[in-house]
C-alpha cells in the first residue's frame, strides 16, 4: 500500500496563504512531517491562481525537494504549470491527474509519457463524474488505449475510480468499490489510487466514515491512497486493514506499528 | 444487522462467580444494559460446571427474564440442559448452537426443529475447524441437508464461519470472509453470524482488528454477529458500515447514532 500526503495543497487557505507569502518554514514542516510519517509521495498542489500557478508550483518543488527525497506528485489539470514543474524535480514525479476529457489526455498524457510518469487517471470526462460503475469503467477503457497509445505501461496508472460523498448517494462507496474490482480484472496490471475524504462530505464524525471506506476500498483492490499521513487513526485503520486482509506476513507490520504506539488512543 | 449480547456468558470468571453466587443483581443488570444497548438477542451460558449446567442454565434465564423481553440465546452443547431451558423461556429462543458433530445434530437439531427456533450452526465438525475455506462449504452443505431434513427453514440457520486467530495465520479472516460469501450463494436464504473476538486472539490493540474484521464480513453478507453490545467504538464499526456499504437509507441511521453521541471521543 502506497500513501500519497495530500497536505501541500494550495486550495487549502492555510497553504495558499502560505504560497502567496512564500512562507518556506510552513511548507517545509509539511514535507518533512508526511515524509517521516512514511508517505511514498507528497503531492504539491498549488492551488487557485492559474496566471500564478507556474511559478508558484516550482517554488513549492524547490522548497519541498530542499528538505526531501521523497518523489512527489505534481497536482495539476495545467499542461503549461506540469511542463514548467517537470523540469525541476529531480526525481522522477507521479502526475496527478488525467481523465477521460480530451484537454487532459492531450495536454497532459505526452508529458506523464515522454518522461515515464506514474499517472492519475480520474474515471471521469467532459460530462462529469458518471452515476454507475459500468459507465466509469468505460472511462477508464477509453484512457487506458490513450495510454497504450502513448507507450505509458498499465502499471504507471493509478485509476481514482472517484468517492462522491454518501450523503447525497448511499451507494458512493460501494459504486467506487465495485469500480476497481471491475477495472483490476479487466487490467490486472493497473493500480488504484483515491482522494478519500469526498466520501463523508457533508456528513458528521467524517473519520469514521473514511477509514470504514479506506478498509472496503482495500479488500476491492485499492493499492494507494492519497490521505494525510499524520492521520494516525488513518494509518491504523490501513496497517489494521492490510493485517485482516491477510497482506502482512507473520503480522510484522501491524506488531512494529503498534510497538511504535501507532494504536495509542492518545492522539 | 442483528446482535447477539455476549457478557452472560458462564466462562468468563466475574459471570462464573455470579452464577455459582447466585448474584441476580449482577446478571440482570447485564441483561438490562445490554437490552437497552439495542442487543436483539441475550445470549446465556451457564458455563464450565457440566452437572451444574440445567440448574445454572433454568436460572439465568429465570433471572434475565424478570428484567427484559428480549428474547435469548441458549449457548449450550448439552442436550438435556438445552431441553430443560427451552422449557423455561417464555419466547422463542435461539438455540447455540449445532455443528457438523453428529453429537450435536443428532441431540440439538430436533429440538430446535420441533420448537422452530434459530439455530447457529457452525462450520466444524470432529475433526475440528478445517483450514479451507472448501472444507468449511462442505460442513454446512451435510448440516443444511440435516437441517431441511428435520423442517428447519433455511432462513432459521446462521452458520458462524467460524474466525480463528490471524496470530498463528493471517489467512483466518479471510477464509472465514470468503466462507460467509460462497455459503452465500450457495443458500442464499441462510443467515450469518460470527463470535468476532477469536480473530484477534494474541495480537496487541485487538479492538481495532475486532473491528475491521467485523466491517469485511458486513461486506461479505455477515448479517448477525455475537459482540458486546456495550461496546460503543464496536457499535460505532458497524453503524458505520453499513452506511458505507450502502445499507442505511438517507444515512438515517447513521446521523441518529451521531446524535446520540455514538460516535463521541469519550468512551
Amino acid at each position: 500500500m502506497k500513501i500519497i500526503g495530500e497536505k501541500i495543497n494550495g486550495t487549502r487557505k492555510r497553504v495558499a496563504k502560505a504560497i502567496t507569502e512564500r512562507d518556506v518554514g510552513f511548507i517545509q514542516d509539511l514535507a518533512r512531517k508526511q515524509a517521516d510519517a512514511g508517505a511514498d509521495w507528497l503531492d504539491v498542489n498549488a492551488g487557485t491562481r492559474p496566471s500564478q500557478e507556474p511559478d508558484d508550483l516550482v517554488w513549492l518543488i524547490e522548497m519541498v525537494q530542499a528538505v526531501t527525497d521523497v518523489p512527489l506528485c505534481l497536482d495539476s489539470a495545467n499542461p503549461k504549470a506540469l511542463s514548467v514543474a517537470i523540469k525541476a524535480v529531480e526525481r522522477t514525479p507521479m502526475i496527478n491527474s488525467i481523465s477521460g476529457e480530451p484537454k487532459r489526455l492531450e495536454g497532459i498524457l505526452p508529458l506523464a509519457a515522454e518522461h515515464d510518469c506514474p499517472v492519475v487517471a480520474l474515471a471521469m470526462d467532459d460530462n462529469g463524474i458518471p452515476e454507475t460503475v459500468e459507465e466509469r469503467v468505460n472511462i477508464v477503457r477509453r484512457v487506458m488505449a490513450e495510454t497504450r497509445r502513448s507507450g505509458l505501461p498499465d502499471d504507471k496508472v493509478y485509476v481514482d475510480p472517484l468517492a462522491m460523498t454518501i450523503a447525497t448517494n448511499v451507494q458512493s462507496g460501494m459504486v467506487a468499490c465495485d469500480a476497481i474490482r471491475a477495472i483490476h480484472e479487466a487490467y490486472p496490471d493497473m493500480h488504484f489510487t483515491i482522494g478519500l475524504s469526498n466520501i463523508s462530505f457533508g456528513l458528521p464524525a467524517r473519520s469514521y466514515i473514511n477509514r470504514t471506506f479506506l478498509t472496503l476500498a482495500l479488500a476491492a483492490g485499492l493499492d494507494c491512497a492519497i490521505i494525510d499521513p499524520l492521520d494516525r487513526e488513518m494509518r491504523a485503520a490501513l496497517v489494521t486493514a492490510e493485517l485482516v486482509l491477510g497482506r502482512d506476513r507473520h503480522c510484522l507490520n501491524y506488531t512494529r506499528s503498534y510497538r511504535a504506539g501507532l494504536f495509542d488512543q492518545d492522539k
